[in-house]
């Protein structure tokens, strides 16, 4: 293949590493300029390939590209912004072709979830079939952890990590209170289909006893007596209760607990938030003071805390996407191959787009124990080795010092506007 | 003064480091022992004393006392338990001397606020009116900053770096997601009284249009179209807003924003949480996506991100305490004397407990901006050193390693059980 340009786009939710699979990716590729002409990253993510918005990656220093490495957010904005099917709206994938080859562009690395493993497939197909072949590659992102094939994906260590670390602080916290003050407290995390975040709660402690004391998953319909007996047992058991509760929490209707169709004293419905209404359940049923926290934003982008093993399978997927392509290979994502737990060791290997587009992979059940609350050592065994390590961003008065990068916009070469 | 025993007592809400403050006590007591016997601690702070239930500290190795430095939470328990005055419930003050003088103490270390001091200023009244003279200092502690006199309150500097660094860190994940999602970021922080905290929020951008884009202080009354223009201002101008807003945001009657008289779905009422409240308003009015977050426990346990100059400020305070003692003081309190803002320098001073019992400290009009919502740069000057250097915890398999003390209860030797 000729020297090409390359294609690089953020999808989806961002995480605290996927700016470091951007960085693997310009440097891999700048490593080999002898087929890869520049990085064309995509403004908001498949946007800004649709309205020809691209950034020029070589305008910015072999400095900023590595300080990407430790920058949590998305670089050159995301995008929920899912393509059509083929059949419904073609001209999407058409356009894409069109800016495409208006670029030399001959790579298209795709940095997402499920549904983005999807558009890059079809990009795949469709780009062969126009006359138009591009290597399409995925690399895998998302702190859901809900990809298929690959072990676990990058972004989930560290949000993992950090619900593990805010699980143990907090608990310490409210051990020392309970005795005059707070008995019970709740912490939200992500996952709305999947309870995998919510089980690294469940790292914090390991004996009877420890933190957490109860874990809500998506997964197990809620239960209200027996979750209150949990609660109950734990209190009086230790003196107070630490509860994980995923946004994705519901009863055995299917309902989402957080669908309170609550008023505020704006007299708006709906505040969401299943954190408030778990803690005022124990309130309500068993007197006990409460407090609750909801992470939201800061667990999935808390780069400060994010695990060095996330961090380096981040980048490893990234670089793997680049040299997997110059080898020829399309449509195609690099995965993350367990090779053991104790030590843990990992490896990179490759799997087809189709067999992970818009597929979910689901906690299994034996990661769960038996009574609901809690997660199996199996569980445990399979999460430990992905919050291991520690990779701080260097710090300037006091903060961390993220890169602004320059996003400098590419000139563009169609006259027609691409309305989405 | 002849070898007397010291018994240290944890008071009101923890924090990232108050147990830093202990590490101190006790490590700089074992430096003295031909004026200090052993160092007790208050099992749940002073409620220990009033039971007598105290802990020997002797019996933990130099490495656990150590690990306190790096452990956030309070390591023997704390008590939200103000006393009384004395002329309301003597019996308690009685109480306390007469467990003194039964474990021959003569040193009194209290680590609290206002509150606290206010105690501890008591007992040393009392305990010279009963001959019964010991020595009472203060070991400032709270993450609200309210202390009088002392420049900052250790407590505060880690819970202004969580806060300043988890706001700049959600904004980022903000800004790339809002061209087609969240284009409202709401975080509530700590602060009942005072907008410190929210304050410390400021740090995380300077110039125009950088985050956050509003902060809601409690010392401003809440103007609904001021912020909702600010709102605006902010999602026009750069794309969108991040919203730091204190727990203590009121209405111009005074009214709490959180005081919703919401329901949820079990039917219970109040559930708290200004950050839904604020959120909402923005999506009800001008009708952004928004997210929020609830950081309650998570910012004032995080000492994996904990401000080095707190960290040290925690120990020097504790220090001093023991070392004012050992010179005679009595019912003083050691503070933090700025020398310096750039470059920051710092010692430690010396006030009355009376100067600071029962006192808060608000912050100053002139460190919130002329519009309200943002902070001056006399704040930021102000501000900044306190979140100054990294100091982080060990780690074993991904989490940070804090200690669990033995905390072995000391004999009782007095025969009546005190009553609470």
């Amino acid at each position: 293949m000729a020297r090409m340009n390359a294609f690089y786009a953020q999808s989806g939710g961002v995480t605290a590493v996927i700016n470091a699979s951007a960085c693997a990716v310009i440097e891999t590729a700048r490593k080999h300029k002898d087929k890869i002409g520049k990085v064309y990253a995509g403004r908001n993510g498949i946007l800004g390939a649709l309205t020809e918005d691209l950034i020029d990656t070589s305008k910015e220093t072999a400095a900023a590209i590595a300080a990407l490495r430790h920058t949590p957010g998305g670089a050159f904005g995301s995008a929920r912004y899912k393509l059509k099917g083929l059949d419904d709206n073609k001209a999407q994938y058409e356009r894409l072709i069109e800016v495409f080859r208006a670029h030399d562009i001959g790579y298209f690395f795709y940095n997402g979830g499920g549904d983005s493993m999807d558009t890059a497939h079809k990009v795949s197909q469709l780009g062969r079939r126009l006359g138009y072949p591009i290597a399409c590659v995925g690399v895998p992102k998302t702190v859901d952890n809900d990809l298929a094939v690959t072990d676990n994906c990058p972004g989930f260590g560290s949000v993992a990590k950090y619900v593990a670390v805010s699980t143990l602080e907090a608990a310490l916290d409210v051990e020392s209170m309970a005795k005059t003050s707070t008995r019970v407290f709740v912490l939200e995390v992500m996952g709305r289909h999947a309870g995998w975040i919510a089980a690294a709660g469940g790292l914090a402690g390991e004996k009877k006893f420890d933190p957490p004391h109860a874990i809500i998953f998506p997964e197990v319909a809620f239960d209200e007596a027996k979750f209150l007996a949990r609660v109950k047992e734990a209190v009086e058991g230790c003196g107070y209760c630490v509860v994980v509760v995923s946004e994705g929490a519901r009863d055995k209707h299917g309902k989402f607990l957080s669908d309170a169709g609550s008023r505020d004293a704006f007299g708006h419905v709906q505040l969401g938030g299943v954190a408030p209404v778990v803690a005022n359940l124990t309130k309500a049923r068993l007197g006990y003071k409460y407090h609750w926290a909801v992470a939201d934003y800061l667990q999935r982008s808390a780069r400060h805390i994010a695990s060095k093993v996330d961090v380096e399978q981040a980048y490893a997927v990234g670089k793997a996407a680049v040299e997997f392509a110059l080898k020829g290979h399309n449509a195609i994502m690099p995965v993350i191959v367990r090779q053991s737990d104790r030590p843990y060791r990992w490896g990179i290997g490759m799997t087809e787009l189709k067999h992970v587009a818009n597929r979910e992979k689901m906690m299994p059940r034996r990661y769960i124990s038996r009574d609901g609350f809690g997660i199996t050592a199996e569980c445990r065994r399979y999460l430990e080795p992905l919050i291991r390590g520690e990779d701080y961003p260097p710090y300037q008065k006091g903060l961390p010092a993220y890169v602004r990068l320059k996003n400098t916009a590419v000139d563009k070469k169609l006259s027609a506007e691409f309305v989405l």
